[in-house]
């Protein structure tokens, strides 16, 4: 193989998708897939224009006949798109690989693989797991996390009393709801400041650091500006909705140094995108691999278990490609919603030491409120990790007890 | 009522959902969401809680059992969200009503309605049909629109020689690739100045005005300023892939003054957010209403006929949305895919005058080329607006009696 040959073979984009109920030979799909979405024909070329060609054509790497769950005639395809063809972005290696085919019947974008140069241009995680354990001083137990409550139409009052309560009860970190726009009489600049110097009183009190996510909202063309000036204000965290938004400009957050704060992915409108088992993205792709490359410190999903609820195993391949070993920092999992102290050793079981408890309701509907809500998720914690029995735990405990008897404790099967 | 009252009930944004195989009691389901994706709770708040946050309170307009095409179990939703609670801007827009919403479960955003003051936030097409038809000089018929084939690793010399016999042809506008980025030897800046002296040079031959649509990619934080420079340039149409940005995106393009150009909404990674009949967006709603309202001149979808089809009744409900009575301007629809000369009069007769007949492979793929396409399409959009019945005018038109040999007719039923 010559060097040219060789060098374009090093810089393809992987691109894996499933078909279901495609009706017509699966090779030829494939072949099809390839060619049209990269150079439009090519039997029916003349060889000086193969040649040149070449090296703008897809191939087709892998075919396999599948079956899903539901017992559906499955086809897994992955083509090698040449990232000759497109530009180092994500919009252009979405509109290449999934462009015209998110529209061509029922398939649905597994993964999509990157070559080491294209990884090069995308930011990853500024500081992913460790760095924001380095922020909030600890490293040997999942991280907890609360969500305001309740917040609409909420003056700034009633927002610092809310903070003031989940930084008491020992949460490592407290986010925005994410629905929180700048209505209300407690706006984004004015909830980084006002909040800052709730969680320091806090911390005095208590001698245990607390970080805020900050809602950053508002226009697409105006959010580098906004969360430029949250750092100057010594903001935390920066949560955003990107797909409401696109990844491409969680990118441009993250690569900005004039930006230097970690941010929190929020799935919200993400369902629309991954939820369907025959169209779209999957789970592991969406919310953990692209989130991550495009450089989400944290990103939330739905935990298994709760209300809102992922199947067990995409909610663990989410987690899989926010922390495997690759050339970027891990992603925080958060995996989110219907979360109550109980579920604690099933979430350490499944999700490790490396993950965020990000509880709601668990926090704030606790009978000693919501600083009584963080004591017993700590508390629980604290028992997993010193593989204490949690009913021994919660006879120390008061408020792990009344959150045991509110919520009950799931069973961890071995 | 009294005036506080009358002013908030003035300003909701009603949204509409179709809930599949949700298995519980709908009513209940349908106040949970007004409540939970406004103040959070109600019945267990304070009455002096409830009086403040009564202008934050969603509510529960229509419930309605349905069933589906596929004799589901369905139930059509509709709520009011008070725009007390959001600001003016898509994301947010999304973000409350198909945020966390869109992960739970088997659920489809179906319709949004905003109140007459928040579409004064909005811009709508800046030229839409009659801007358009204003620039070409056609004012009754439907446009005939052609795409480039097989662009990629192609030189500037190959992409003019296209752009000439696709013009001589007699199309009324020309697109760029959906996935023609800035890689090769044609980059944006160089395609519009390039473009721009074939279309002359064929317009002194022809007499016939041809615009051309230039992919506009790359960074989104750079969209604005490249687009304000093609327009310096003398570009005479921006084609953009929302979906792989994000209709705010185009919102800000289409409602900046120093980019007065139309612009082109291709539906390139759509099909990820509106093809699963469970989750995700309606056609009608993503490619006709916010594409109109977020300022696209023109949306593209795919026909109810070719290769890549939708639904009818999806199909035209784009169209519908696209043109109907609203205080925007009405977007060109551009039903596509695998449209040929034969499909002519089923197209004229489903969508009218007023759309644009876009093909690809129907014109490069005529036996007297891109030129010969052209003038088939012409003939036989012609044949239709004289009620000439077609095989007459295919006897005194070579190109459309080889394009009906080659592709056949589509029949009109009555």
């Amino acid at each position: 193989m010559h060097e040219a040959g060789r060098s374009y073979r090093m810089s393809e984009l992987l691109a894996t998708y499933v078909l279901t109920d495609q009706g017509c030979d699966a090779e030829k799909r494939a072949e099809q897939i390839a060619i049209g979405l990269t150079v439009g024909s090519w039997t029916d070329l003349p060889l000086l224009k193969q040649e040149q060609l070449k090296k703008h054509k897809g191939r087709v790497v892998k075919v396999e006949e599948t079956e899903s769950t539901l017992g559906e005639k499955q086809t897994t395809v992955t083509i090698a798109y040449p990232e000759a063809n497109f530009t180092s972005d994500i919009p252009a290696v979405l509109t290449t690989v999934f462009g015209k085919l998110s529209l061509d019947g029922k398939i649905k974008l597994a993964d999509l693989e990157f070559s080491q140069s294209f990884k090069q241009s995308l930011p990853g995680p500024k500081f992913g797991v460790y760095g924001i354990r380095k922020k909030i001083g600890e490293f040997e137990r999942p991280l907890l996390m609360s969500i305001f409550k309740g917040v609409i139409g909420r003056d700034m009052e009633d927002l610092k009393e809310q903070l003031r309560q989940q930084a008491l009860g020992g949460v490592d970190l407290i986010k925005d709801d994410e629905i929180l726009f700048e209505t209300g009489s407690a706006p984004f600049e004015k909830r980084i400041t006002e909040g800052k110097k709730v969680l320091e009183a806090a911390f005095e009190e208590t001698g245990r650091k607390t970080l805020y996510a900050v809602n950053l909202t508002g226009r697409t063309m105006e959010l580098k500006s906004k969360a430029r000036k949250a750092a100057e204000l010594g903001a935390d965290v920066l949560l955003l909705n990107v797909f409401a938004y696109g990844l491409d400009v969680l990118q441009s957050l993250a690569e900005d140094d004039d930006i230097p704060l970690p941010i929190m992915a929020h799935p919200a409108v993400s369902g629309a995108l991954t939820s369907s088992p025959h169209y779209g993205f999957s789970h592991s792709l969406l919310l953990g691999k692209l989130n991550r490359y495009a450089g989400a410190d944290f990103s939330l999903f739905p935990s298994p278990y709760g209300s809102v609820a992922l199947p067990k195993q995409d909610a663990l391949a989410i987690y899989d490609e926010c922390t495997k070993e690759d050339v970027f920092k891990p992603t925080f999992a958060v995996p989110s919603a219907g979360i109550h102290p109980g579920m604690v050793p099933l979430l350490m079981k499944d999700f490790g030491i490396d993950h965020i408890i990000n509880a709601g309701g668990g926090i704030h509907g606790h009978p000693n409120g919501a600083a009584g809500g963080g004591r017993a998720f700590r508390a629980i914690i604290d028992a997993v990790l010193e593989a204490e029995p949690v009913e021994e735990k919660a006879k120390r405990s008061p408020d792990l007890k009344l959150a045991l008897e509110k919520w009950g404790k799931v069973e961890v099967s071995v």
